[in-house]
């Protein structure tokens, strides 16, 4: 695997600084996986996309929305790239922290984390449940 | 900015060796900016799903799906993470090349590139018409 090459483009190429994936998947309400929209991750990427204006960071920072995450467990989930940062139980009140600590700071706000992904090294398939996706 | 900290999680935390973002977002016909669920994403992700499923890369490459990723002119447009490389008018007949090329060998596929997404460092702010989520 030509790592060098990757990073050389990931360098040049970088469109955004933190590139914010919010998983948006809704399941039926009977599902026993439940989902991330069932327990408000619109209204985080809502609080998200208001907090990055506030801040100026329009165009620097994108708060997109995603499929399933394969993270329902810890739903809300949200994934940072390109550092690769996973939060989970996120809510609106906790995006001002995000924005400020992580997205301005640099920092990753430790008591969000998913720490069972932190457990794996790069290129190791990770865990969630069923593929759901 | 703390980029050494980043780096240290991403390095840590990397729960997928590529993560893509192939958007599938969705408008109107008579948008005039079109959409990539128009053009065919659905589709370029099926293929891409297929694909790494037959490669055995299943839970090791995700193919997520995204809303708008603000690449409206390139759709079908998808973004692959870490390494933060972009791809545009993408078709299912592309991703075996983006597989065993990029996915599995490591090198971009040169000829899919969105090259104005290639012009600007990291944390500069992107072009691809007005915000569009």
């Amino acid at each position: 695997m030509a790592r060098g090459a990757e990073r050389r483009y990931g360098e040049k190429m970088a469109r955004f600084r933190h590139h914010v994936f919010v998983c948006e998947n809704r399941r039926p309400e009977d599902d026993p996986r439940g989902c991330c929209a069932c327990r408000g991750s619109l209204e985080v990427r809502a609080a998200l996309k208001a907090e990055l204006g506030r801040r100026g960071l329009k165009g620097i920072v994108r708060a997109n929305a995603s499929g399933c995450l394969d993270a329902c467990a810890y739903g809300p989930s949200l994934v940072v790239y390109p550092e690769g940062v996973w939060y989970g139980h996120v809510t609106p009140a906790d995006v001002p922290e995000i924005v400020e600590r992580h997205l301005v700071g640099g920092e990753p706000v430790e008591r969000l984390l998913i720490h069972r992904f932190m457990e794996r090294g790069p290129g190791q398939p990770g865990p969630g449940g069923p593929p759901a996706s």
